[in-house]
């Protein structure tokens, strides 16, 4: 009984975090062994069908689990093929298809059993099926719990750029299974915390105290502070996004490290790295160009270097990584408006710059 | 001069209607020569690129009158096959690369340049481009215009019924030029009054007696009655849609005649009647489920036929149609809500009703 005491208290306890967005407010759950368990799932569920949606690489992992669950209800599973090149219209309408020849009417729920492309593909799915279906998330990577939670983007790809289709749709609820990161590659592990590190970086200096006092803890996955980080962050996310639930003004500064991330993603035909990766790159260059003394660059270095994310300039010539960020969809009239910090935890969207220190950073000479 | 202002006198000005619906309030503008001119679109345009989307039969009638007026901007025609079997997933995202191919961004705008299919392909393609874009709507039915202008209800067809993929999407503006009713054919003018006189027949009895009165102006096309029977129509669709945007209750009452109407499509495969025609004939059969005293069933079925449309019983076997009622997507919990009338000029939405004179109803015994 002592040993299940002392476990007990070591484990964290169930964390619910919620978003506030009016009819459409939703709870995040973060904790262990949610997918086991199907309260979770059927307190939102209207009707009788369930389609979840998963990948060729998750669905082997927790699919079972997650339907065990379920057995009472009508529940059609669909795997998709893993990867961003299959983030397409099609794959959206097959779900569609799946979830017709099931019988799935208004009522059904929708589950996104995997990363942020499964969650894109999934939610814009539920978006458009009968005009908008319920949508659970059970996102299964740290950069999914951390960022698709909140936000209620969904989309998929067209040959023309990245989530050129989708739409705004909220989930009836987003279940975050922390066990569920056991599995996680390092390398996507890594991506995730890029992420999380930016939440301090853009808005709670605490937070990235926080972040730099337990990154070992965080790096080694010890539930209770993934549980701390991924609740945070995805607070944070919340109280940015229901401020501005359509990306018009102060949400942008999630983009931070973005534009540059984008850029550095196009110019490698996003092979080279991944999305967090990326990012982590577009971040240096931000913090670069917002001019911070170098003790506070030194310290987001150091954090995205313990994460085990790349920092050096990424070898791509500078002119190519200018044109490629004018290409990005964030252009406002003409100019590109940048995320920059005023110190590490506060950042402000601003077109006003220097362009030949912008040329300078994309130079790696600043 | 003289004969100047009494032309004047008899031409109809412009009528606007707004439709509030919070931040996405928007106008609908019905008058004549709208097409001609560019002030009522450029008034909502963000940007310089205007995508329109036209038909096969429209587009010959009217896309160089409304191109006109817009030469200054960055204009880009798509033109559909006309018809009901092309609303489909891949007419959709046909619009969607066209407008990518023209280089439209965040803050283009989408017309829609025909009837109801028009209007739904485009608007679907406008709510899920780049999350959703901006979309102005230029009905030339008079169905579309009295019922695809207010409600936001935009989608495309699956192989497993209609309108199962789509979104909710508010337009920025609606023109409706009565101009274009010129050339609508006959059957098709037919089949939008029967939108028209259910208005009349569900929420607004004044009206009702003022199509009665007007009937022979409306069938003789006279603007000045077509803009006043047009402008109540969406005016009473629009305090509907107002009090119940995604259609939980009131919203419902606008389905009077489309049950059985529906059904009626269904049994004949959507190729023997028009949209309006089986709802003409599915709102006698309603009428008749209702239980109205003779007298309201004589006016409503004079009212109809006088509008050229349908009203006997379709010789469809009744548990055929029986069938086709609960398949169709607004089944709740099992037993079909009906849209009946407590009496001309006002409809309820109840679930309490006799099988056995649904029965009758369906053979035309009743």
């Amino acid at each position: 009984m002592a040993v299940t005491e002392e476990c007990a208290m070591s484990e964290p306890g169930l964390k619910t975090l919620s978003v506030a967005l009016g009819e459409r407010s939703y709870d995040i759950l973060i904790g262990r062994g949610l997918l086991g368990g199907a309260a979770p799932i059927t307190r939102v569920l209207r009707g009788r069908h369930v389609v979840i949606v998963s990948n060729d690489v998750v669905a082997p992992l927790y699919l079972e689990r997650l339907q065990a669950g379920l057995q009472d209800f009508a529940v059609q599973a669909h795997i998709l093929r893993d990867g961003e090149v299959h983030k397409t219209p099609d794959a959206m309408l097959g779900i569609i298809d799946a979830a017709l020849a099931a019988g799935a009417g208004r009522d059904a729920l929708f589950i996104a059993l995997g990363g942020g492309v499964v969650g894109d593909i999934t939610g814009f799915a539920a978006a458009t099926f009968m005009r908008g279906g319920d949508f659970l998330q059970v996102p299964t990577t740290l950069l999914a719990q951390v960022d698709s939670s909140v936000g209620g983007k969904t989309g998929v790809n067209h040959p023309a750029g990245k989530n050129l289709l989708g739409a705004f749709h909220q989930p009836k609820r987003v279940l975050i299974d922390i066990d569920t990161l056991e599995t996680l590659p390092a390398r996507e592990f890594s991506a995730g915390m890029a992420e999380v590190i930016k939440y301090g970086a853009i808005v709670d200096a605490d937070f990235f105290d926080w972040l730099a006092d337990n990154f070992d803890a965080l790096m080694a996955r010890e539930p209770s502070a993934l549980q701390q980080a991924i609740f945070r962050s995805c607070q944070l996310k919340a109280q940015i996004v229901a401020e501005d639930e359509t990306e018009q003004g102060r949400r942008a500064l999630l983009n931070f490290g973005h534009t540059f991330g984008h850029a550095i993603e196009a110019c490698t035909r996003y092979q080279r790295w991944l999305h967090g990766e990326a990012v982590a790159l577009g971040m240096v260059m931000a913090a670069r160009m917002s001019g911070l003394p170098d003790h506070q660059i030194e310290r987001l270095v150091a954090l995205l270097v313990a994460a085990g994310l790349p920092v050096a300039h990424p070898d791509i010539p500078a002119d190519a990584l200018y044109a490629a960020m004018g290409h990005d969809k964030k252009v406002a009239q003409g100019r590109i408006r940048l995320i920059l910090l005023r110190t590490l935890g506060k950042a402000l969207i601003t077109a006003d710059y220097d362009d030949a220190r912008l040329m300078a950073v994309l130079e790696g000479s600043a």
